[in-house]
């Protein structure tokens, strides 16, 4: 049986766009860009959950699916009702509303502007050596002004002719053809500056230099030897799969593959109490700071743009992640309609987290000691030069984890000859890679036991000194704020500014306080980008690192529904500034975590994983410790070994459990 | 042989008392409190590690100890040429030095605090129950005023009478015996509020309430099946022990246990490039924000009224680390002047750290893949309730990160029935929990590319707006600021400011600005205590996050050498405020990683690790990614499992290597 949360079918999705073909009566077909399953209705998903806990009838909740699409330069959006099989609206949008990239339009572009006539005539001008091929890295065209076409920025480089993986990225050229994304028509060229301003050049004869080459084959490095670290997990893994709902370790929650998130989870509880309705990532900005033109217009939106599940790495068993694995796929439209599996795009396992608590009684040298076992739900999206690792990991004593990994390679610029520039590193000969952001916004509904949620805020400030309750002037207390209204919380980490997630109709026998999950992260650069500026203006959601909205159906996407080339921001900027109450009552949760990326030497020609993590984390909700249930670490479950040399030193561990 | 980094021998530890007892005159035995060996000179050892790299004959280097000691109440510190087995130096400290406690002395207190005549009057009117007994927490006495006894505040505790392990922290009382040290006389007893202010009320009959236990026998906790995650490692580890030196993936360094610091870490060098002369934990100091006494005096450094070898876990095969590991041991010496070792103190080994890089080629759906092989050099340190784990992480790009996990038991007050209080977390009942804040100072002694360097931070700010090259208002770039004199750097996230520790004799030929590591560490609040408290006077290094002083030898510890019962901090607040230069010279780095723990309800019985982070990453030190010599990621050599019901899936890793 479908349950109402599942990933959209090949059978909906066919349906879907069979429905929309059917409708259309005009010369042309649909040009179709994305389908997914509509989010059910949170009301009606409330009900049918606690039916389904309960063991009552389950209510009906029609399967819904939305569908973009073009017919000739006109953009619609659909929503199609797949359980009765009907269109329930299908609207024209406006002019200037643009829908996202997908993969067989960008491919398209990518051909063409390696042979298209104007585009080859500039490459002659190259006179490139037999050794070298000319490759196309197409961008989304960004905003500088209003544009009613979809427009495609194609970055040039040059490559090693003869292997496929040599690195384009390490050779970037001085002209960039800009197409028309559906009619595929030239639209102009652009020359790209190497220098410190915006002096542009006639494409000159190519002076040879040497690629940065990453790929092994390649990259002249003799591999350190290293030996195999293998995690077995002989009894099988501690997490079962009913479906897309996962049961770990007293947590349950349902995984569900979407072509614009990478993935959602859905209904998160712990230990039978409700935590998080829905979970997922909302929105990614990558701004440029190179201000000469046409770098001033690079601006992606990963999810609005592209989306993140369609970027999505089919992972593979041994590469991604170690031990026993579950994978799950993403399902996508193409252009004609089609379903097109990506597999293994989510994939599931357990990891060790290193130990979880312990204390050791210096009384009786007995250790109290547990491992922290965590549950890992992955989903790798590459959005062309970048790889993005989206972790949300499960741990034992309650806390959720959002682990982002950006990884790949650098986006660059070609440099003149002994330049450098002071919006960017230079990361090889003649290459630049500008300075940048990576603004993600993690939308959080929560349902903190039950579903009429406050935020509050919480900063520690010093008492009062020279008072009598005070005279050493050492005292420290907490202040709290209540959000009443939708809007943003300002950072404050010199007052260690905490924001949680409280339910005010439940109070903790303990701690006599409302029970709460807190929301960790630490205070960032927010957008550089000018208040003035398009980059700014598109992207409310980056210049501030917590919002708070009152929930409505359908409003997931921080920035808004269509990002590519917005001239505003439809989503946030809007949602939060509606006057309406948000305590105790609804109240959906965006964190922005952000980073400013000032490339390394390092980072090229692929760059380390750059780690950043928000953290959901009981705050008085439980009534102690939840994880005293964790079996206790000890050497005849896991299993260790003694350094080969050092056979001889006896340890014990002195705990008998 | 000796290495003149080795930690101190069995040999030179006895050496050492039995010149001072030799020495002692008087009829008063020397009553022993610390002995190690004391840092090589950092001059001659230079010409030693570079005479050692180059083959060339090895200058002498005599080792020498230091040894703190008391005759009766004067406390003493003595310097021992142990290579030539002299004297060199021994003197008397002046009225008011208080040398650090020791775990014998320590135990003598404890003993003391439920046996003493005057105590036992006191429990005689809890009229305990048989099921009951007394257990006591001893504190240093911190400072409030000066005080020229070494003076012991014995924190008074009922546990289970029926198992050893049960958690007296549940349940204070609220009397408070202080002891003075050496002479182990009674002071006088104190008496605990229980309210919002300092009201004590005389001792009561125990009102019976239940314990919160922690230890498995007796917290009544299910335990959650979880199946086994085991590291295998057939072909053994992949670092090499010579000595004290570590060899492992292109880094080389001296892992060195200490008594007061756990380890330093020496000499660290990757690819054959100096990084870091020294690396280690300088201090740390745990101030509460109860201002009510006597917990106004509750400020424990954990290093210099302590030492955090001399609190090192004996680390046990299976029950702290997974795979294959190393092990070291601590040496201390105990009141008498014998050596005493505390083995396994320190473990080394390999863990993996999930992804280090990974790039797909869209256009072929070919992934280069690497993951991150980490080096893990860990100490846990149990200063009563409280456990520290330190552990040093060095990975294949470069990288160290200091990683410290705070978990263990938290320190409690008691609390009068249906009481909260502004300053602190109930945790059970009639227990609270006090904020407090973890300061630790980590103490960097660079040698990036060299011995001579300098300390500099960047900021990234927006470029000017409306101007002719930033006419759309998106430009960014950075602006450093070089440290020229010893002192402090203030936070400033909202600039991304970001500290490294640069080479300026040294240019990378890439990017084509001197070499650089960068610390990265997120800002904090810092101290809370008022400038104008002892707390603060006490330690300076905690007001700020990073600082800078010119190096010299014997200057490793934050908040002077001698902190316990100290009045004003003779480390950072002396020594960053020498008038010298530092730029191009031998800066010394000293980065702050601290929080403020605001106790939830789940972090008792046992407290979840909170984790903190500061890492020092390369910043343009190389010329390209160090990590491509690391070996691709491939099912073949980390065998992975499908997940059981999930085994008709197929994929593949279409990486051929």
């Amino acid at each position: 049986m479908v349950h109402p949360f599942d990933p959209i079918s090949d059978a909906e999705l066919q349906l879907t766009s069979q429905l929309i073909k059917d409708a259309t009566k005009g010369p042309e077909k649909p040009h179709f860009i994305q389908i997914d399953r509509l989010d059910p209705p949170k009301k009606d998903m409330i009900r049918y959950l606690e039916a389904e806990r309960t063991g009552k009838p389950l209510p009906h909740i029609s399967r819904m699916t939305y569908v973009y699409y073009y017919i000739g330069l006109d953009f619609y959006k659909a929503l199609v009702n797949v359980t009765y099989g009907h269109i329930i609206t299908n609207q024209k949008q406006p002019k200037g509303v643009i829908g996202p990239l997908i993969a067989e339009d960008v491919q398209e572009i990518e051909h063409l502007a390696t042979t298209h006539p104007l585009v080859k005539a500039e490459i002659e001008k190259l006179k490139l050596p037999s050794h070298v091929r000319v490759v196309c890295d197409p961008w989304m065209n960004g905003t500088d002004s209003k544009e009613d076409r979809m427009l495609i920025q194609c970055y040039m480089y040059l490559a090693n002719a003869a292997h496929p993986e040599s690195n384009h990225y390490s050779l970037p050229l001085k002209f960039s053809p800009v197409f028309e994304c559906r009619t595929k028509k030239f639209v102009r060229m652009d020359y790209l500056p190497g220098g410190v301003d915006e002096t542009v050049t006639e494409t000159q004869a190519w002076d040879e230099f040497p690629f940065v080459e990453y790929h092994p084959d390649l990259n002249g490095e003799a591999i350190l030897p290293l030996k195999p670290l293998i995690v077995q997990q002989p009894e099988g893994p501690s997490f079962s799969v009913d479906g897309h709902k996962i049961s770990w370790q007293g947590w349950e929650f349902f995984v569900i593959p979407t072509v614009r998130e990478g993935f959602a989870i859905y209904d998160i509880h712990f230990k039978g109490r409700s935590v998080v309705y829905r979970l997922s990532l909302s929105e990614m900005t990558v701004p440029y700071g190179d201000p000469r033109a046409p770098f001033h217009r690079k601006q992606a939106f990963d999810l609005g743009d592209c989306g993140f599940g369609a970027s999505g790495n089919s992972l593979a068993l041994g590469c991604d992640c170690l031990g026993v694995i579950k994978y799950m796929d993403c399902r996508r439209v193409n252009t004609n309609g089609d379903s097109v599996l990506i597999p293994n795009t989510v994939c599931l396992h357990e990891q060790d987290g290193g130990l979880l608590y312990k204390h050791t009684n210096y009384r009786t040298n007995v250790p109290v000691i547990a491992r922290r076992r965590e549950f890992v739900v992955q989903t790798i999206a590459t959005v062309a030069n970048y790889e993005y690792m989206l972790n949300i990991i499960f741990d034992q004593a309650g806390e959720i984890r959002i682990h982002v990994r950006a990884t790949g390679i650098l986006s660059t610029m070609p440099l003149d000859k002994d330049v450098t520039v002071p919006w960017g590193t230079n990361v090889g000969p003649r290459v630049m890679a500008a300075y940048h952001q990576h603004m993600l916004s993690f939308r959080i509904d929560p349902a903190v036991d039950g579903y009429q949620n406050t935020v509050v805020f919480d900063d520690v400030i010093r008492m009062e000194k020279n008072t009598k309750l005070n005279p050493y002037n050492v005292g420290f207390v907490t202040e709290r704020t209540v959000v009443e209204k939708p809007g943003y919380v300002e950072q404050s980490p010199f007052t260690n500014r905490s924001y949680k997630i409280i339910n005010e109709n439940k109070i903790n026998p303990i701690s006599k306080k409302p029970v709460a999950y807190k929301v960790v992260m630490p205070a960032r650069q927010m957008l550089l980008a000018d208040e003035d500026s398009y980059n700014n203006r598109r992207a409310q959601f980056a210049t501030q690192q917590v919002w708070v909205t009152k929930y409505r159906d359908n409003e997931l996407y921080a920035a808004g529904e269509f990002t590519n080339q917005s001239q505003t921001d439809t989503g946030l900027g809007v949602w939060a500034r509606r006057d309406e109450n948000v305590r105790n009552d609804d109240p959906v949760v965006w964190a922005t975590l952000g980073f400013t990326h000032i490339p390394r030497v390092e980072d090229f020609p692929v760059m380390p994983v750059e780690a950043h993590e928000i953290s959901l984390v009981p705050f008085g909700f439980f009534d102690k410790n939840p994880a005293l249930s964790v079996p206790q670490s000890t050497q005849s479950f896991n299993k260790s070994q003694y350094f080969p040399e050092s056979g001889a030193e006896s340890s014990c561990c002195k705990s008998n459990l």
